[in-house]
């Protein structure tokens, strides 16, 4: 999976708005991103969009997060709409009327809703369980906050002596995504966990706590996770997580790897960094005889 | 504070939209919170405006989000956006950008943007840096969940037998807040806490524990806090919370009592039950002679 964190100032010069308007700001990161999503839909099967990249243009930026998600869809992609909203129950059922449920309006596409969305799951249950109905009665998921990829999260995580904070969190989200119509035929559940690959012999642990649970794993590339950190997440049959990369792919334009080989074109920069991405992860699904 | 909660089933009935469309539901609620705003703002200070009953309308829902931001400080009433926000440092910055930072745009109205914000920071400090030097720039704040009101969160936030989760919370935020410049000349930060209020004596600790810290206490009202449950999360001069009230002030034409004595003005009901509710906070100041 791909994921598109766009910042303005970092896109290819070519691509960068002439003027300082929020509209050319838009329009700018639109042009990338269904670019972006058009490179990678032969080589990956679903992209991750971050709401707050979109967010830090207001209202017209959000709108342009909606339509992204729908040309995505259009390029044949799965999409989790990486959001990580949390509120108290009664605030949480209009996040899900906005982000994972069917749509109310006629004049709504319902392809501008994502396949899955990330959550935060710390003000408990109530928090997700919106979302959680709109993923059963939908046939979408949802991907709860459990190690996040941040270093700075230990210092939130790690507390005190006893059980680790995550692995509260871990069990809290296996229990979540167990109740009645949640786990598939394939044995997965549609309540998911965000997990970090760190040690592998903390990653294993994660795995082996959530048997029904699909991964979402953070980290690949920018962020320092190898395709090998990335093992343990999967289930022995190779089912169960998906690796998100990236940082690594969308500005592979600013690597000079690529740079040397591709020049100025952007875009074969970032097709050539996620067919790389591609193989590296597929890799792990060979047989390792 | 006031709490805007607004649910399109809930408005009042002569407000609620004639036909199902995005548009229409989008106008019905900001002419809803517009007509709430005028008429709190004789009351009270400040409100709180929660952008997840505006996402469920989408991108267009967010948008009306920011004009209303404008409009309370047409109101004078200082403004706290409830976006509950928290993601890893690089994405942080942007939602920063998007929702305390000065605008980089000449048509963006800076009236748009909040005064403070509240945000989740349970991805660690690298999550809320970014909020945190806007605020200190631009003379803003940023209140961050402690103890959320929900009474679900507890099964995240009392496990263990050791140390509190909330409380480690609160050590974090007392001191990311304790950095150069963020504290003022009346000894309080502008990195704030939301403390829901429980039982007095753990309300007292917390309030102790964050002696330079302003406190958001939610709960009031619907969620069954009193005035005098929020005692504690006062400091002894007066100072240091800001109480809200949501539902129990702009839902009030749905309460017998002033339906009662104002029928289906759905104004009065909410004007008089907002002096209530100031009434019964302010009377939390006086001397307890």
């Amino acid at each position: 999976m791909v994921g598109l964190d766009p910042v303005l100032e970092k896109l290819p010069p070519a691509l960068r708005p002439r003027e300082n308007t929020l509209a050319a700001g838009v329009a700018a990161l639109e042009t990338f991103c269904r670019g972006v999503l058009e490179i990678v839909a032969p080589h990956v099967p679903a992209v991750k969009i971050n709401a707050g990249f979109f967010e830090a243009l207001y209202g017209e930026g959000l709108a342009a997060y909606y339509r992204l998600v729908a040309h995505a869809h259009a390029c044949g992609l799965l999409v989790i709409g990486d959001i990580k909203r949390g509120d108290i129950g009664s605030t949480a059922q209009l996040y899900a009327r906005g982000h994972l449920d069917a749509p109310r309006y006629d004049e709504v596409d319902p392809a501008t809703i994502p396949d899955a969305v990330t959550l935060a799951g710390y003000l408990g249950e109530n928090a997700v369980r919106p979302f959680i109905d709109a993923a059963r009665e939908h046939g979408r998921g949802v991907y709860i906050l459990v190690r996040p990829s941040d270093p700075g999260a230990d210092e939130v995580h790690e507390f005190g002596t006893g059980p680790r904070f995550y692995e509260h969190m871990a069990d809290l989200v296996g229990r979540w995504g167990a109740g009645e119509g949640l786990i598939g035929e394939r044995g997965l559940s549609c309540v998911g966990a965000v997990v970090a690959p760190k040690d592998t012999a903390s990653t294993a642990a994660l795995r082996a706590r959530l048997p029904h649970t699909p991964l979402l794993v953070p980290g690949y590339g920018a962020q320092g996770a190898t395709a090998e950190s990335c093992r343990p997440c999967f289930r022995s049959d190779g089912s169960g997580a998906v690796i998100n990369a990236s940082r690594a792919v969308i500005y592979a334009f600013e690597r000079p790897e690529y740079r040397q080989r591709h020049g100025d074109d952007w875009a074969a920069c970032v097709g050539g960094a996620c067919a790389v991405f591609a193989a590296d992860v597929a890799g792990l699904l060979l047989p390792s005889s």
